[in-house]
């Protein structure tokens, strides 16, 4: 696409803004938005979320917010909350300290996650934090990096025929006392989804085996859909730790387990 | 908010778009796009669905589509395949072969459905239906009405010391031999967001619990969330269908199961 078809295109998307009829919430002063910025892709934005970012003078955002959305907060002050690199990551009290003083000294805030702020993004912890103290909040949807990242590989998460259910899971406490029940979510029968799984994938595989999935389940491993970087690695349930390893994918990652993974070998459309 | 706070914060949205790195797809002659136009509030769209809208020639939407959203699609010629009144709906078939026609005449087709075409919105059968034409499609995604009706009624889809899972079913087959094993779900301990369940409602509540969930669990009903129209009806898994009856709750509804919806009292903010 050359620099004159894209900036036509461009000019249809602010044609259809204006012909939308969407008037955004006004963020008053000492209010925070708990928002969501989706899988990565500027597109994936939703359009309150955009105005979100428009409006705040102080935005505290996380290591899986792409930089270019975090540009768009032109005027904000900047709090990093995220983990990078080696360095110690902020602690959950103090990001929700940090909301608070923040609403209390006047601010219009925008605390930013990737994916859904309500959906194994802390963001219950965050509310609830606010409402103790009386600070007014909203939380604004985002698309949830599993969902988005079925889609962007060409898998559907439910399919007639095939699925009723989908199962969305944090494999973070795999292996340990406060696990989940993997056995329970595979009798089931449903796929499942599961976020920050990848360092404890070999533990996650072997708990769904032994609940009763067979290893030749479809499974797979995603990693930064919908984004320039988007990589998959397509295997078993038996054989997908191995592969995903083996391919050097590594944490941010999705993996996703259950005959729905089948169908992208079909549905591999346009990208 | 008056007219002038309301233009000022709308300019805030077209200088924040223009700032997002942002280069839409061009929507090429012969393709079609498989779009979510998410749980009904303008503002709930993404970039990149916007971006379609404004692109596209052929409109083939749902009765679940707001007429604020397909109003963008202005150039387009509009094709309605939803179920309204009494009136028999466009079947699956025939949706699917309308896509293959519209794309093989040309047309710059959109698909959008409310909420995301990939949970419960049949996008992977038209999908098929279209890579088994080698037509080029791709899938925008859109928030998923479940997950959104819960933020938008403050209840956090997962909390920290609550779960570590959350289940998306269909309840359209409900106490039919095609039927989800509910028992099964509600083994898992996890909670359960019932799409197209209402009609079904009392067979599902009795089925979860069969299954072992105590007749206490907090359950929800939740109509035309992000709407002007939204309702919800809070009781128990016991309850639950009495009392959503009594309150007149008719489909379409989204249902939660689970202690998540008890956060609900603390967690109500800003509207």
């Amino acid at each position: 696409m050359n620099d004159s078809a894209s900036n036509r295109i461009g000019r249809t998307v602010e044609q259809a803004l204006a012909r939308l009829n969407f008037k955004p919430r006004e963020l008053e002063p000492g209010h925070v938005w708990l928002a969501g910025a989706g899988p990565g892709d500027p597109g994936c934005l939703t359009l309150e979320v955009l105005a979100a970012l428009g409006q705040c003078d102080a935005l505290v955002y996380d290591a899986l917010v792409s930089t270019d959305v975090v540009a768009v907060a032109e005027g904000a002050e900047l709090f990093y909350a995220g983990k990078r690199g080696g360095q110690p990551s902020m602690k959950q009290d103090d990001i929700n300290a940090l909301l608070v003083r923040l609403a209390g000294q006047g601010r219009r805030v925008v605390r930013l996650k990737g994916g859904d702020p309500y959906i194994f993004g802390r963001g219950g912890e965050e509310a609830l934090a606010l409402a103790r103290k009386n600070i007014p909040f909203r939380v604004l949807s985002g698309l949830t990096s599993g969902l988005s990242a079925l889609a962007a590989t060409s898998i559907p998460a439910t399919m007639r025929g095939i699925n009723k259910a989908v199962i969305l899971a944090t494999g973070h406490a795999a292996g340990t006392d406060d696990d989940i029940d993997w056995a329970a979510i595979a009798r089931t029968g449903q796929p499942v989804v599961v976020y920050m799984g990848m360092a404890n994938l070999p533990i996650i595989a072997a708990a769904l085996l032994k609940g009763g999935l067979d290893p030749s389940t479809p499974a797979a491993v995603i990693v930064a859909a919908t984004t320039p970087q988007e990589r998959i690695v397509v295997a078993t349930l038996a054989t997908i730790a191995e592969k995903a390893a083996a391919a050097g994918l590594a944490s941010p990652a999705l993996i996703v387990i259950g005959d729905i993974v089948a169908m992208r070998a079909t549905l591999a459309g346009e990208r």
